[in-house]
């Protein structure tokens, strides 16, 4: 027994994950390390870029989560990971990998991490942000449109072609196995600040022992 | 400014709240105060018992909500309450009031909490305990036939006619004005740790002032 805790984030699409993710990772530094599911997304070198661009990235199928799984648990042991990287901009895993050192709180943030049962029992704490489809999506449009540089219609599409119909067959049912359900993701700070309590007590009994 | 919060437990019929409440009471002692909204259902004196039998006491009406604003904002402003009792045995306001006092955190709990908008602008922390309709309904027939010592019979009646109609028009809308919703309310130990925590540090702060 070592004084590791790992919270998940999950949520869909626009939930605010990130916002909270970065809050909580400003506010503790070293304290909290984050892996993303997103950069497990499963590497597709035998396939063209103009197929990789049609694979559905919102299936649980799409990621390698074992591999999360495998890093997540030599986190939980004090090990550190070389994690993969995802290039959004040509739809594959990158070359590069991030070095991420353990610590006393592993925040892992993704979609889809309380669809896998053996990844939900590795998580201490396991939080769903939720909020509205009509707030998740605009929140898409101008992240996918102004930072990714993404067309409006691509968007659109991939939103009704996977994203919506994956998200109401495994995202929203995955909702029934949090510990914690938070409305609007960042922009709350009645529920942010309860979550820095939270850490903060771990933190302070962890670095006791 | 002083130091004193409010945090309302709101949630439907045998969702849990008592029991959050209660873990809360028991851990925190003195330092938490609670007033329960049931217990400011309006007085009927004027009533028969039969007529008051079949109140709507699922309805934002059937309460005394005014009051138990004036006696939050006076516990908040550090002053001590005498709170009314109801006598679910008269369906009626008892004679009893019971002294209230204030403390560094008062939790008010009740299902209709999170609909009146007065009332949410004096919580600042508005819990939101949300378990299945089928569960709450479990709960809340062996609460009723085995404390209360009503039938079966006329548990299911009240739960048809009013409970359930009353939970989707009031209870299940005010749920979006919740900081933090909590699944299965005190059966789910990592959301009622994370609560303490929270309240442990302000009481924590409080008690430094």
């Amino acid at each position: 027994m070592n004084n590791i805790i790992a919270i998940g984030i999950a949520g869909g699409t626009g939930s605010g994950k990130t916002t909270i993710t970065k809050l909580l990772s400003r506010r503790f530094g070293t304290d909290v390390s984050v892996i993303y599911h997103d950069n497990y997304y499963k590497a597709h070198n035998e396939l063209t870029y103009e197929e990789r661009a049609k694979i559905n990235y919102d299936c649980p199928d799409a990621f390698d989560t074992d591999l999360l799984i495998k890093d997540l648990i030599t986190l939980k042991n004090g090990g550190d990971v070389l994690c993969p990287v995802y290039d959004y901009t040509v739809h594959n895993r990158s070359e590069e990998t991030v070095l991420v050192k353990s610590a006393p709180v592993i925040i892992v943030e993704g979609i889809l991490l309380l669809q896998n049962e053996e990844l939900r029992s590795l998580l201490d704490m396991k939080i769903f942000v939720d909020t509205d489809a009509d707030v998740r999506i605009l929140r898409r449009i101008m992240r996918d449109v102004k930072e990714r540089k993404r067309s409006l219609d691509s968007v659109v599409e991939q939103y009704l072609a996977t994203v919506k119909p994956m998200h109401e067959m495994y995202v929203e049912p995955s909702k029934r196995y949090a510990d914690i359900i938070i409305p609007e993701g960042g922009h709350n700070l009645v529920a942010v600040d309860m979550l820095m309590e939270r850490i903060n007590a771990h933190i302070h009994i962890a670095g006791k022992c």
